[in-house]
């Protein structure tokens, strides 16, 4: 399907180094590994620059296990999101080098060496209950490669309390801001710096919370720009995407 | 219905003064003048404390003059909410001290003497599209009596603008905040001040604003205290409560 | 944040009494003290004329002992709201002044003594199942200071119970009016009244209640003047800017 | 498909009266004529007491004309109801009889004398602006045969504007509530009479009103006992069903 | 509030048979017994023509007894709806002619002998999943006093079953129609019959079925005249509402 | 109801062989058989082709094997969808043919010959979480008589996998595609392929994914053409409908 | 992008008789000619078997008659739908095959000879309202090639008129069934008839029909099998999907 | 409020080149410019990297003109989005460089030289309606110095139209993505390519796409990694959001 590979196949074929009939079971072997329940994507590594994420939920931890087990063998690092019950246990114990990280519901396993981590990703959160997506952003965001400075509890309620974290935020290539009930921080955050913010709502409040449509809604009618906006609860999401951004931001 | 009125009537009945009939009669005809079309409540003024107000949409110019006529011949203030075509020319025609007020879509007709003003309420609103609302509520709150402080545009995108007026705002006995798009302003405002505030939904925005909803159920779902929310637009609801909590705070 | 102690910073600083460094670093340690999970706002008293409230659900018992333990060093009355399994057992246990409200599910810790009350708050609601939200709308006035006066299930399909109640409504500064299902206490009651109205909401219903979001409306759509609304359920809110407004009207 | 009729067709097949084949055409043939754009239903008054109503809305007047012409044809009273530009001049143009209720967007035509009305429907209105959709109520319900009596604007914000009609009101075998904004009318209404109340939302109010819906559904939650409710602004609807049941009252 | 009584007692005290003071009194303490939890409503015998009914949901079972307890003392029928845990058990125990319905989710105590039945009220349901409402309609209207007859399973997706019952619904006075899904049944009901038709949503179904607001918006733009609609799931509204017309149609 | 039927009754009527009164008892007692709780309806394979499905879901263990029972002693093919606790074990117990498909929730009893499967069916899924919906759909259609070929976890976050299955897409007469999220599998799939498609939402994703609406609307909006939609995780829809069009195709 | 095609392309490489540069570049522009605001996609007919349909809303007169003319220069049938102002002018004047279908809001352009129709789509619509969309759906399926009955005004409020239509819709392949406001004809006929149901959701209706909203759920909750569903007002939609499927079923 | 500023401030007034009164003046006046309607923020361009955005919408022309002027008196690119009426022509009279996109909504003042444009922005719509808001995204990030490319109309229902574009594709820092409708097109996208996606929703469509909520709805749930969302029709957002990332990738 990728254009540039399409060409090399041809030219290979044109060269006689290819018969057709290869070609085309080549095109469609190359891309991904059927395990049955779920087709394992070795592709995407050159496609999108990262491998697969595993969603953990909905998933047997069998057959997590599996999956994570016909990715990790290409030698690559493995991310497994909103881990359900016993599947941080299998992949522990399937896996030596695997990192459970409970508050962030991932396990993450691979090479990530902590001193390695480019550039600066802030994350920010409006009050406690918001922490587990934020957990889920800032893991998301290291496990890929990112430098993540975190500040939580800093909700607008409290504005001082925010505004003693300027220095810190104004130092990040992009910023994660994590808020559920009224949802108005990455708002106030966006007229506050340069970076792009990505806004994060979170399902937290009650009655006209409507599990985080009403903050969803509010971050999507900022009256600030710069921001755009990730599903609700969508910690790593916002973790994928900021580390995408700063890792352009940090190339030389 | 009042309970005073009921003994005061019950006195005269027992005491032979008025007649079981007639007192039927007077509870009945007492609170209201029946045009057909409306019933002009003129027993409110005891009840609420203030008369009732006509609300201009949906009713003929003909039909607005005859209801102020009504209440006024009580010599009472008059206010006209959302004046329709033709209203504020019919009611300047008919009341030579009509005063129209065209941003806030309002006629006010009486005796209201700029000078007489008790209290201090603030105004704020964060846009300039809000600006209508915003003068709903001012002008309601000094027709009713109350003085009036307004700083428009300070909306949470260009925070230092509203900071700017936060030693302004701690004057106020009351505060009006009113907000569209995302509808962070008095979440932010209940925040900084020692004030109750009234929070006003506008329908300002596009997309995900849906008419206002997204600011109205923000505002509920404040992290802040201190806060109530009145109807999307409802700029006189606003001034009118906000006038009853002045009025108390200003009585010594 | 606060420009009067910015302008006391700034004095002190022009006067060489103060080092512009210590100075930024004072504006930071201020307000706030970061307990890593939550960032505990002493200044708040200050700036809002009460203490931060601890809203309990979705925190671990020993999370709401220690953020109250910061906040009750610094000798103030401390409210913990819609307190979760196990919350006032360790709260009761680490501090001997704790009061337990269990309909209310709120626990008060310092010093409310009952005499102290001023003014008058009336907590009305429509049915037996709103009890707990005008329970805690009751309990939260008294804890900041105010007399409350309760007056439950008077909901308007008995007009005559509603009725009976009105001398002593007239009493109030302000009504507290906590509704679920159709929602028309609050609108019935305004129309009856002088005090500004606060209407609660409740998730109290089936079908068509939507959870609480046909009363929210219903309120906000109210005939009546003099009227505002608070989120679905949120007793606390509404107890809190009731006591704001009738500590204003009780100043003498 | 009546099987009242099916026997009796079945009756005379089997008595060699009819022929199986006339009696299937009879079956398809009797209820209805095909205009082509709309099949008018002779039948209707056989099986459900009254004849078909026309719905104006979405119909060129010449279509209007033409069913009523049909339906006229045999000997009935016809009703067309929200009526569009030139339906009832052309209507009033084709039938001497034809009567035009402008403010209920009605024409009624045929022997609808005044003096032959039975029982008693109460129809009444919260506000000025839902009139239009209690005279659709009261004109169809004495347009089919029922006695009206009319009380409009009588809205819960004045309780004693509609407690001094509790007299008449308990002379109906039937009550219909026409309200907007919060819809609470109908509530209260059936919290202090015997009859069976029919409530009417209208699209009246704005913001929260969602057109109609708040009040709709604050109706259906009723805590009152003794009411059920028709779609928004649907007040013939309402007279209909009224008239049915006031019908069966007035029997002997 | 009821003006016979209030024109019965003026005239007492006119005649120096009561004080005013004493009338005061009686006004306010006639019509309710204040348990503290719950304010029983004797008066509604006689502003109603029925008792006030118990809705079991959210109240213990010790609470619904003392209720019952209180209302039954003056010799009524008492009926408590949506019976919770234990309550059936505890009201068996307390009242010995109390009769469980438990499909209906209802107990029924007093004097309902099952010959004083007067009239008909037919009660139809869709599908086996909307047995539970049906019953409580039917428990309903039966104790209040009506005889009802029951066709269940009758739902359009197989129509020859509702055809079947055509001669047998033509004999109600007023039907019933339970319906969850599409909601179709009402409607096509109401198109075969000339009795009124209470139209029932209920919360069957799944994914578009809303909860029941489907079956529910589409009861209520019935394309079918003669049909009103209650909340989802409420059999009791339609069985009381049934009642009242039945019981007038049924007096001669 | 079955003209064709009527017909025929009638033509026997006429000849004599049947009497009038029979012939109304047959068009009654013909469709279904009354099991008090359900109405079996035998008559509905000729009517629509396939005996009726029995829904499990809110029906007891002993309620499903009485209905399979009446159903199957006409010698058919019964399909227990939604198959509830206890009633596979239930069914198998009574019915020795009858198979348990765990993944899609079905207990199929009869005789489904897996040589006879005329045509083909595709299904695809697009993640893991939707295969039970998706074998629902797949057993459904062979139960009924359709070859079915499965391709799943073919969304289109990875394309390269939905376009290797193209060749074998293009064999089907119809093609099930079956995604939660954001939906789009579908319309990617009709955009490739000359066959009609059937949608099946499903309630797989969370947040703004509304339990199905967002996957279910946007299957309603697609740009693409030959694309109808079922109910969210409808999937036994979907497969009957499937059928239908694969047998009309697979007829010579 | 078509596995057939693009192995043809390979075989020509691998046989020398395309150079692969050439090859990349076929693949390219085959497919769709880019007029700049469309890209006119010309392989559509040998992809999905018949040619892309122009939209006409929001397009200009002019933007339509280039697109026709690109596509009909490729000898097919154009399809133009919702049509805009003018532009049923344009076409007819640009092209004089073009045959204006204004009910339909269509332009159909090409070979479209009566005669040629195969197998029958019926099409069947619930009340005059409906026409507009049921036409749509109609032409539709004319244009594309197959054989239409219709009959419209057969909604299930007047049972007898659809049942009279049920000997000629059970000759049909599929049926189009077309309903606003309850959207109950949908269901009805499904359980009436063999052949599978596409239904059309229309936007008639006011208040609860939530401009179609109702119709569509009600169908999507069809408690009848073998019925799927089209977005609201989307006749196009239905009659593309009926004319694969009717095509399918007259193959012989 | 920016604290470096702060602490410049703080700097002067240590060393006594500033008195502390000024410094709080300077504090207040420094950002903004109040023109009584709107508050200009000069202090933006510092703060935020860009200056303050002109929403035409709801302004009349001559208060657009008043703040253009007052923004590009300080040599400042000034952008004027969502013109309204007569607002491109009083721009041009004033502002001789001002240059009109009409299709965009947009007029841009300043010196946006074409060649100095850095990086690459792809801009992709789904389909010809959607081209205004892909083109307010495009000429949003041209003005802040973007080096943009565009694709229309290579929505998801045609694939190879949008695979052909791939290669360019690829060669972007960033990509945004518009699409109506069922809104696939940015998840499709995402699934292809390494660089983050920003994802517009528009309001095209009818029916179900709720006036571009469901497009909305579907990005946010997308199965494919690395793309966030802006709100419905907000091209300036998202061009604004890109070009913050392309500036960061761009520079060296």
């Amino acid at each position: 399907m990728n254009p540039t590979d399409l060409r090399g196949l041809l030219d290979q074929v044109g060269q006689g180094n290819l018969s057709p009939d290869e070609a085309v079971k080549r095109l469609r072997d190359l891309p991904f590994e059927n395990l049955g329940h779920t087709r394992v994507d070795h592709h995407r590594t050159l496609r999108n620059g990262f491998p697969e994420v595993i969603y953990g939920e909905g998933k047997t931890a069998d057959q997590v296990v599996e999956i994570t087990r016909s990715l990790y063998g290409k030698n690559q690092t493995v991310i497994v999101t909103r881990t359900g019950e016993g599947q941080p246990e299998a992949l522990r114990e399937a896996f030596s080098g695997a990192v459970h990280h409970p508050e962030a519901r991932m396990v993450v396993i691979g090479n990530s060496k902590p001193g390695a981590k480019v550039g600066c990703v802030a994350v920010l959160c409006g009050g406690t209950s918001d922490i587990p997506v934020a957990e889920e952003a800032a893991v998301a965001a290291e496990a890929l490669g990112s430098r993540v400075e975190r500040a939580f509890d800093v909700g607008i309620a409290g504005l001082p309390r925010l505004l003693a974290e300027l220095d810190s935020l104004r130092q990040a290539n992009v910023i994660i801001a994590v808020a559920g009930m009224e949802g108005a921080l990455p708002s106030v955050v966006a007229g506050l710096v340069e970076a792009p913010v990505i806004a994060v709502p979170t399902s937290v409040g009650y009655g006209t919370s409507m599990s985080g449509l009403t903050a969803l809604f509010a971050m999507l009618n900022s009256c600030a720009d710069g921001l755009s906006v990730v599903n609700i609860d969508n910690g790593f999401g916002a973790g994928y995407q900021a580390h995408l951004i700063n890792r352009m931001a940090s190339k030389k």
